[in-house]
């Protein structure tokens, strides 16, 4: 078939790849598309950037997204990395959704903020191992835990930053998974981590010679998927977000009582429980989403960050404790998407741009999502959801 | 509390409303978040376009995230409503995911293309209703399916392309949990089946005295969270992507045969049964998150989107027959994100923008997945995973 | 190879089909398998009933398990086919457990009883078809719809007691996966399920040319397997069970008070959300298999019935208000087991032997189960557990 | 209340508690309740053993439950304890079981039997700590690790059998939930795992004064209960069964090839995916409940037990590889029901009563699955599946 490669018009590469990142060769690939679309493609060359900047980033580049970005705030966080106020960036195009936020912001910042803490951090590569049978599997399990040093000296020195932590093990049929574990610094560390992994694995394929076969991922890290183990193990960051509601605050704020929160939520709980939810909560993934694509995290990890274990207890007194605890945040404040044109001033008007900031940064994350989760859980029980949609939304 | 409102500053909103979605008003947020941040916000105040176009998608607009959008393609879709060629715009920070996409198209034209089929539609909004026992619930719920007429006509009185389809009913405890299941046109939906199940609620306890509370959600929807009810029970477009690959075709493109792809598939399937994945296949998120930020749709749906099943058999003669379904495709080519700039563009460039193009959307989302999944898969065989990282991409 | 059939020694049978269910049938049994033990099996030998009872229900027969019963009781219910109170049969060989129950009926006797309802009924059998691509699975299932009255009248054609309710249908790559849902009357229905489904898969397949091939059974119904769909859609009796429990009351029997207990569950809740549980409540599958295996039910049935949601108030008042919610409750008072000589014995001392007993005999199981969910949880909380081990049980 | 304790009649229990365990106590309540049944109870008073060996096993003691045993075999195991053939007494009353399960054991001793493995080892005890915020919760798991060897010698101190191999940790909001691995020896060990973490928890609380409450158990063990994390990892022995079968001799021995017996796998797998199984196997949970009942293992823990993962093969020349993993197979060989009179005879027929063999009980139990497996999976294959239930069954 291949003979036949000329068949389907390719998109337009420049003759030499150092062409490639040009202005030039953006504008000829959105020429290329603009002739077979229906429209055109002005808005879309609407950068403000050297299209050198997003080499690494994305490859066939021919312009940019325009994702609006509201500003919601302040937000108040006691964390052990982020204290004090916070203006935070939102990139979306769901109408409500920075003015439920920024409620909730107020809300919490009248009840003395919200508490963040980060209570796990690791990244994994999740190779598996296949043996002639269940017995090599078992045995290769003990000979990983024996062989620890020398599999971690293979694997720290592909880089500078990752630490090889532990690896977990889970036996199945004539198979051994693993998640090698890793630290690894203020990048989010899939590629550091896949690295890492695969010179460990060379290490080991040239020192047993009992396995059969080997893939680097199966379905055990859980890239870009919701998982159990993700929850159970930790992906990333594993933060908890807490904050005690007074119920007069409530009320003054939010129109509703805390007793009828709490009700709402247990009703919430069992539902989930039922419906086989990852998230017990409300809607994390809606500020989630917003701060990733406003800092240059990557999106399509909201497949895991939107994990998500809410829990709320109502105090004798009438305060209402609610907590959130997100077992997979996946943030950087450095490499990837982070240092591209927008996303860099949205992370440094967080101040959380660079070297040493990523835990500051995910307890933003998590304080954020804590607001919106008792924003939209205020609305349903005070009714309020539709009719605020109708008045700021879009979609009649 | 809230007569101390003013100890804190709040984002600058316009005196007069009318003035809010203004360039100047934008700037003037911006002034101020700079004054609080490490550096400006240049970039993020270079958008194209009148503010006047966010209002509905955005409150206390400041600016844009301007994400690099690369061009991927041609994909070939043999689709009910997709057919032909099409070049994806894949909205993205991450090296070497277009790269990737772009070689799954190749391979997957080389096979004949992508069939898509969308096999079922339904969007929901799911309320519960509490009763003073179990057996009000079960009564409520043969109440409910007596009553499905005027339930219908309340509903559908709210909204012109949404239609009630039915009502599912889940039974515990004291409470009867409901998903309230639309068909929505070309629109998403979400706001539409609120406001449409909000007034069947209103006629409901106007004319039922059992029920003792009520919440317009709790978690059954499942509104951005990953849920196997909504695996089971689909929400928004349930879409299947299959295609047929020669291994000789397969050796030539990707290098790799397809008796070990499919037995690394295997492999895979074992490890994400464990694991307790909501997706079995590799990074559908990738390919649907590029997707969604591009053509406006809500990239927090990302969370119920990236649900996926992946289905594959290696044939007598070598071929290998590839499918994925994903049971809760949330897509919209009217309202919401994407009649803003870029984001029209984009979907122009798909012949995807306005009425009656939704089903042709979800089709495009599907079929590019499809060639994703193929790609990274026979990269991990391959073993060229993390060399094709060093390559491309920027994460060392 | 079966010509070498002789090379192992099967089990002995007779000459004669009609000699098989005889005293010395199983006594030749017992003999053979004596001769290759380390014991003898003088108790295994020591059953009460002519063992022509036992044909339809085991082959190869040599004896009986003797599982030890204790009497639990009263339980007062509070049903709407169990009314008034009851002698709770209970088989099993763990120390602690009938006195744990026993304690539990006795807190909610002083409470007023436990007031149960089932609230759905249904019996499954899920065959899936297979078809060349998705469109055609897609067409298949509206194909199923049009035709269902006939596919019910040749289900129902092979069972005087089965009723076709409904089809479930879920479609995945080029499959139908189909849940046919039954009314049972008195049996469990398993077998009928079986029988009448085939018959309908009969005529289908006589019918619709598309299906390329069709499997009974592919994982939906999903028998002696706890999963999701069973929660969400019911298999077997639905059933709800609930109490109000006053604080003076439970302090006074289980030295513990209603907020430390409601504090515990909600613990233990987030704590089985995170777990992956299928049963957030405390070990209802103690109270069914004991009463299973007393009253003849399919213990192997535990897999599913197991499954539970526990939902607790605390009211205002200090009430606690208690429920469990079992999805997939599968009982018979008629055929399988329940005919056998201790199983019958046992169900007539329920009262729930025979046609229209079925229901009251779910009632009973719910409500045992509640019971033993109240006394755990208060042992847990008031630290009793381990220490009533140690005076009451044997492991040590 | 419990003045009012008269009100209801109780379950006689004799003046002296020497008097308990004795047939006069026994048929004191079989009187009792047979004053109370619309029958008698005859056959539950037919026990051939003395009420005393019974103590320790059950509450308030009235005879037994007689189950059907049928003897199958010969199953030809090539396990690491078990080796050899064995004749399985399997304890139920749904026909056909026994048939399927020995014709499967025939096809797998034609195969050359079945090899075993015990993979890992390991009983739980899960006790949850409650702490101000969650930063106490997280320091709390750093201080569980500074403090192992105390807290193992602590509860180690309990037990002479037990050994506590690790403790697992999961944090969420303000809790850390953990589980206390033990090796039990030959006991099942949900008892001394009891014992032993509580005396461990009693020097913790007495060692750490961050601690606002303790739970011994809330949902992390999971005892009782499906659980992914019990998939993952372990509770009881996680046992693999393998076995290689040739296409011909399935052909001969089940009238089903290779391929097609692969196919319908996959078919299931998916489904089974979708439907939100804890087990993508068949019916395990049959061959092991009617093991558990015949040989005194606590049939509750058919929960748990029930879990399995299949994993099967087709091989280039035909053959299929297949395999079965259960993750929480909970069984002994010593204490609990093991020692009571048929249980400890059946037992004593497969050479596993008492010390040192409890792990040749699991390897046996695990090879019994895997011949039902194959058995029932090739039945629905033929289409016999339904016929076969006909011919054998009672339930029409």
């Amino acid at each position: 078939m291949t003979e036949d490669g000329d068949r389907f018009e390719r998109v337009p590469v420049p003759r030499h790849s150092g062409d490639d990142y040009t202005s030039e060769a953006a504008a000829r690939r959105r020429e290329f598309a603009s002739e077979r679309s229906e429209g055109g493609l002005e808005h879309v060359g609407s950068y403000s950037f050297d299209p050198a900047l997003v080499a690494g980033n994305v490859e066939q580049f021919m312009g940019v997204a325009q994702v609006p970005i509201g500003l919601a705030g302040p937000l108040l966080v006691d964390g052990e990395e982020a204290n004090g106020e916070f203006y935070v960036p939102m990139a979306t195009a769901e109408g409500t959704l920075v003015a439920s936020y920024n409620r909730g912001m107020r809300l919490l910042h009248e009840c003395g903020g919200v508490r963040t803490t980060v209570v796990d951090d690791r990244m994994q590569r999740a190779p598996s191992f296949v043996f002639e049978s269940a017995r090599g599997a078992r045995d290769f399990s003990s000979w990983l835990e024996e062989n620890m040093d020398a599999i971690r000296a293979a694997a720290e020195a592909t880089t500078s930053s990752g630490k090889l932590l532990d690896i977990d093990r889970f036996a199945a049929s004539r198979m051994l998974y693993t998640r090698f574990n890793y630290s690894t610094g203020d990048a989010a560390g899939q590629n550091l981590t896949g690295k890492a992994t695969l010179a460990a694995c060379e290490w080991i394929l040239a020192n047993n010679s009992t396995i059969e076969s080997f893939f680097l991922e199966s379905n055990f890290a859980t890239d870009k998927k919701a998982s159990q183990v993700n929850t159970l193990r930790t992906r990333g960051k594993r933060v908890v977000a807490e904050a005690l509601i007074p119920d007069d605050v409530l009320r003054s704020v939010m129109r509703v009582d805390t007793e009828s929160l709490y009700r709402a939520r247990q009703v919430s709980h069992l539902g989930g429980f039922m419906a086989g939810v990852n998230n017990n909560g409300s809607h994390s993934a809606n500020g989630i989403t917003a701060l990733f694509i406003a800092t240059g995290q990557d999106a399509a990890n909201v497949a895991e960050s939107s994990a998500a274990m809410v829990y709320a207890e109502l105090r004798p007194n009438g305060d209402y404790y609610y907590s959130i605890t997100i077992p997979a945040l996946i943030v950087a404040s450095h490499g990837g998407g982070t240092g591209l044109a927008t996303q860099r001033e949205c992370l440094e008007l967080l101040g959380c741009y660079g070297r040493g900031k990523v835990r500051k940064l995910a307890e933003i994350v998590a304080a954020t999502v804590l607001c919106g989760e008792i924003s939209l859980g205020s609305a349903i029980v005070a009714q309020e959801w539709v009719s605020s949609h109708d008045r700021l939304g879009r979609n009649r």
